[in-house]
């Protein structure tokens, strides 16, 4: 059977650019005993595919040149050779890009569509919102009446991490690119205060007005220049969260900043990064929790979603110049 | 009575020298109830001391221009008005660098110099000791054969922290500023390996041919490029202590160096800042294991000590320097 697939054409240098996907035709092979039949409804795009984009060493293997880039796939059953799964079930997996594949039944997720709309289990009930689970609550252990900043804060994660500070009597200030973001972060998802740090004339000012109490946790999407401000407010035994460094993916060599060292040493502060496949193990309690709180109207989600297998490369490029509002995702 | 006392003459801009010091006469009030008359036997001279000389915001009030500086001090009492201590008793406090002073009994900790002598009492039985204690095993969390690479590795934590973390089976690799102290680190306390940072041709290449598993724990002390070199070789769920950065208390304003915020990220590491004083409950248990290891001759020592008052801006000064091997003090 004929596919399409999209594969990594070449590394990127710096920014990714549509030069480094290839399209092209490929053929299935045949069902296996224990395998399914797949076509892809929801194909995620997530900021951490551009470090796979490296030959470097880091928490997943890198993506091989010439073979079809992978991801978050939620996805259709059309054919079984499983006693697990049959025609019609819905699963989620990390899956090629490509718009029908085979899969072993095993490696697959179930998931109930009658809890949540199939799309939210690859943000809000997936990897973004467990990441923000257990960031915040594990490493940022917030306390009723702190001040949480959140850096990416109209992305997947950012979204959800100052939706939960909240429900702890957080005092929660985001920072995202546009006014657009920034309006819904505050009416939609319960922000407190919003810097737009694109337009803003001085973010350090605007940072120490939103935050007049100082900074208790700090989680951080981004880096760089808002990440130096943030750190300059820190309060005594801060918690910074480590969580995604979008500024820096495309750096083709390490970047210079203000050496922090001295203040993490003064203020007594922590600062973790983190994988969410380190919190394995405890992923079925947080999505329980997370899945009460979208059911009980607690939190609210936003999608931004892009229509059709060949927008994937365009939706990807999109993440780095702040496309999405929440999570980016294809559908097929 | 007159006594003489050192006061701060002036806050330091950059490298402290002599001329911030004043030595002055002065009188003693007469003893009140509750307090005693202290001779000084030993005067502590600390790093962090330099953070209290600037007018900033930190873990410790700034020192004030024109009054007498203070540390860790041991001292004799010579007179007495409280039940708690009397003539001859040896005590530990918080005190003015001063010929004699009075103090309040209530805030002096009487020590035992059968135990060990009294000038232990301000380095690996002090607060020096219960820092290295408390920071590798509390943060650093060090298990068997993990490495373990120490920063000031001959001064009076970094002496202790490397012994303790071949108790526990690590490897230690070390940093400090001489061929002296590189053998007498390798000969008396055990490290695996000491780099000499002064002349290394290659701080990174020899960092790495001494790390060849890469770094588990780092205890920093000193922070700036021997810091970035070892950052630079972290393991997945690398513990970073954040101890000291002598390297840059005399800053005069904020240095540039690489930022590291993205290898943080993808080996999930922790890096955490803290002062001794955080685990003040915990003192008495680190106290005892601390004071069983050296009588088991588990624990080796060693103290740079300068004799007479007059020697203490020289010695203070010396700590920027690297002219202490181990622990500096003045003995009056």
């Amino acid at each position: 059977m004929e596919i399409t697939q999209i594969v990594l054409a070449s590394r990127p240098k710096g920014n990714p650019t549509l030069e480094i996907f290839r399209f092209e035709k490929a053929e299935l092979p045949a069902l296996q005993e224990g395998q399914v039949l797949l076509e892809p409804l929801y194909i995620s795009v997530d900021p951490y595919m551009r470090g796979r984009m490296n030959d470097a060493k880091s928490y997943t293997p890198p993506f091989q040149v010439d073979a079809p880039l992978e991801g978050g796939v939620i996805a259709k059953v059309v054919e079984s050779k499983s006693e697990a799964l049959q025609s019609g079930d819905v699963v989620l997996g990390a899956l090629p890009w490509a718009t029908q594949t085979v899969a072993e039944a095993r490696k697959l997720q179930k998931i109930d569509t009658n809890l949540a709309p199939a799309s939210y289990y690859l943000g809000i009930l997936g990897m973004p919102g467990l990441t923000a689970y257990f960031g915040l609550l594990d490493i940022g252990q917030p306390k009723e009446g702190e001040t949480v900043v959140v850096s990416g804060a109209a992305g997947a994660v950012g979204m959800v991490v100052g939706q939960i500070a909240k429900l702890k009597g957080c005092r929660v200030v985001g920072l995202a690119g546009s006014d657009e973001k920034a309006d819904l972060l505050k009416k939609e998802f319960g922000y407190d205060e919003v810097i737009n740090y694109k337009t803003t004339q001085n973010l350090r000012a605007d940072l120490k007005a939103a935050c007049p109490n100082g900074v208790d946790v700090y989680f951080d999407n981004v880096g760089g220049e808002i990440t130096d401000a943030v750190i300059s407010l820190i309060n005594f035994h801060a918690r910074l969260i480590i969580c995604g460094q979008i500024a820096h993916y495309n750096d083709q060599q390490p970047q210079l900043g203000p050496r922090f060292l001295p203040l993490i040493l003064t203020r007594s502060a922590l600062i973790k990064g983190f994988i969410v496949s380190n919190y394995h193990a405890r992923f079925p309690e947080a999505m329980q929790q997370l899945a009460t709180w979208v059911k009980e109207g607690k939190l609210h989600y936003q999608e931004t979603i892009l229509e059709g297998f060949e927008k994937l490369p365009e939706a990807f490029l999109g993440l780095f110049t702040g496309q999405n509002q929440g999570k980016m995702l294809v559908k097929v």
